[in-house]
């Protein structure tokens, strides 16, 4: 391969130059979304009224703006297989994992009866409340979590109309990411009920339906639409580090964050007993923790001065940082540039280190 | 075209040829999505017990048999164009439209809160269930109707799966078939909880949920699959008329059909208010109907009293043999072979005149 260029060290001024490439490609992705779901409701308008209630709900969740990590990893990793940023089937693969987790978040709020959802109400309870005040027949909770069913269905099915415009080299990617986040889901449910305390099942639930899904296997379909399945291993040691990484900072938030940053509920793997790594590790040291958690009454900040107590968050803290250096040393040796090698750190340590 | 074959009469022996060439392609679908989820679930028997739960929710539904007839018009309509039967594509994409049934009846059956499915219990019931008697964490409905979600969501990604192994000429068809459906679903629904009577709105989420998606679109897909998007015309019209004949029958026995047969409960449309059009037609003759249904405390036995009083299940029967007439009168000038439109016209009995 490129040895001569890929041993080259990187620019700040090169992996700022990465940056600005993928932000460009992001902005298209968002654009391509609202013009997809526009046109779908001009074909619905002339229908019924009702026929673009459910477009109208996907539209106002991509209006409010996400993280958009899965389109910024797929971009990442078309970009840095040396995938042409002018070719219009990538942006129509970054837009079909952005509308798959738009799909996988309108569930998971029905699956954990969250309330907010970037910074509004979740869709099922909006529906909830409309049924309510319209003095609509039947049980408002069943009609609002109908409606997220069907909305989340209708932006899953989406997602695939844009995948399949899509480069056909990350296909095989894109089934296994989808089903494999589907498996993921359940088992997270299924550990929740059970909440029995098993860090091994809580680190293979977080691999699984977090950092697969969220980073490595948006990467590799971004280097197979680009061409480059050789790059799949590097970039999948690296994704399932870095995912890690994402996920335990995920459970830190869910507990110690702020929900205005993060636009969500703060406190719902308490109250939804997800079994999360930093649970399972705080449960071993401290068995109360767990009775807090099932047992009625307690607060949230009880269980969060519980958990600090332990001092497991702040062991969570240097795990975070050991994943990231793993993950960005698996890239070391990879064919790539140097600029996207540096671009690819500053993104570990974006996700690892945010606050929302 | 083929003027001269096309405006040959049909023998009965054609039809039952065409009949028992896709019969057999239907044992092929069936046995596709067997072998697909048996590959899935090695695949993921290792990782976990948990892994392993959704996709034997699915083989259990599929074992269980439907009535496939979306595979069946797909086939018929790639046949009817002259595709190759033993092209394995077809199979795949006739599998597809199966396996977003089943996606579609295991969240219906949350949406209607429908207690069984092809004979047994639905994914949601079953799962609170062994929530309760295993003595999980949290609520047993909201599991339960989470893990039927998720196990809704898997089909329909493994049934988009199959899709893109199938050949290209349909994708279109399909695209729009699943966006279709999902849009319907919400219009039933809303139609459902709002609950005036307006037959012309019935009728609208009738063709749309119902005639479109088990019917013209199978039918449009299987033509495109084979390169004859040209039949798309006559197909839609035979499929729309067919299809209203088709949900009209569905009406029937929801409201006087056999559980036994149907395999699923009987008067869901009573008691989840769908607004069908049997039941607007004859609200609109007996004002009475509609607080027998959203009042409390009629039982089912004194709706179908009242129905049948008001003389329209006899009304839709004639208009189920209208509707029948008018499709297979769509095929006469198109070109098809004879067998073909034998067993169109078959087809279309069969679906009208069902007992389940």
């Amino acid at each position: 391969m490129t040895t001569a260029v890929t041993r080259r060290a990187a620019t700040d001024q090169d992996a700022a130059h990465a940056r600005r490439t993928v932000e460009d490609l992001l902005g298209r992705v968002q654009h391509r979304m609202s013009d997809f779901l526009a046109a779908e409701r001009d074909r619905y308008a002339a229908v019924h009224e009702h026929a673009v209630v459910a477009i109208d709900a996907l539209s106002d969740l991509v209006r409010a703006g996400g993280k958009l990590i899965r389109p910024a990893f797929c971009l990442t990793g078309y970009l840095a297989a040396g995938g042409d940023p002018d070719d219009a089937a990538v942006i129509d693969a970054a837009a079909a994992l952005e509308l798959l987790h738009v799909s996988a978040l309108v569930h998971d709020d029905v699956l954990d009866d969250s309330h907010t959802r970037r910074g509004k109400p979740a869709v099922h309870l909006l529906h909830a409340t409309l049924h309510r005040t319209r003095g609509w027949q039947g049980e408002s909770r069943r009609f609002g979590e109908g409606v997220a069913l069907l909305v989340g269905d209708l932006a899953l099915v989406y997602s695939d109309e844009l995948m399949s415009n899509g480069p056909s080299g990350g296909f095989a990617e894109w089934h296994r990411l989808r089903s494999e986040v589907m498996i993921g889901q359940y088992m997270d449910v299924a550990a929740a009920a059970e909440f029995s305390i098993d860090p091994d099942l809580s680190r293979l639930i977080a691999l699984i339906k977090s950092g697969r899904y969220t980073i490595h296997r948006p990467l590799v379909v971004g280097a197979g639409a680009a061409g480059r399945p050789d790059l799949a291993p590097a970039l999948t040691q690296y994704g399932e580090a870095v995912g890690e990484a994402f996920q335990l900072r995920d459970d830190l938030l869910d507990a110690f964050g702020d929900a205005a940053r993060t636009g969500k509920t703060a406190g719902l793997d308490f109250s939804q007993h997800k079994m999360t790594l930093l649970l399972g590790w705080a449960m071993q040291r401290d068995a109360r923790i767990r009775d807090l958690i099932t047992e009625p009454g307690h607060t949230p900040e009880e269980i969060r001065g519980r958990l600090l107590d332990t001092g497991v968050p702040e062991d969570v803290e240097r795990h975070i940082a050991t994943l990231v250096d793993q993950g960005c040393a698996a890239l070391a040796d990879a064919p790539l540039d140097p600029a996207w090698r540096g671009e690819l750190t500053n993104m570990a340590l974006r996700v690892a280190y945010r606050d929302k």
